[in-house]
């Protein structure tokens, strides 16, 4: 068995709105950044996964993230994979 | 006035106890999982910045990170920048 790192971000999908990343920007306007918009918050997971190999991982990780890491009604995943050398 | 776009990781760090991970990784264990571990949860900033160059809007989305977006204190940060063509 291989162990591979995957790395996560979840995003809410366009068009949901984001009120915890809209309270963050109208801070960050309130003290000394007006030039910084569109703040939009998510997560961003990092997991090891153990697999036979990168494509097995991969299937591992993005059914894992659709059952209950993320929220596919309202969330974007996007995975990266690399293998962990030992 | 340049537009750059800035992906922001933020993570607690090491030796900070997760404990939102945790409950996330023993949940994925009592599923159909048991080969995922080491699950961290952190969050995933997107923004947008507008600024003289690239090296400006680092410095600012820095800045913002270390006064408002991340807690420097129990949080590591890592800031992706990159300009957005018109």
């Amino acid at each position: 068995m291989k162990k591979f790192q995957a790395e996560i971000k979840i995003t809410l999908k366009k068009g949901i709105l984001d009120v915890q990343g809209k309270a963050v920007e109208n801070a960050l306007h309130a003290i000394e950044f007006p030039m910084l918009n569109s703040l939009r918050i998510g997560k961003y997971v990092e997991i090891n996964v153990e697999a036979e190999n990168e494509k097995i991982a991969l299937e591992l990780v993005t059914d894992a993230c659709n059952k209950l890491v993320a929220n596919p009604i309202i969330e974007d995943f996007k995975i990266d994979i690399k293998e962990v050398v030992q």
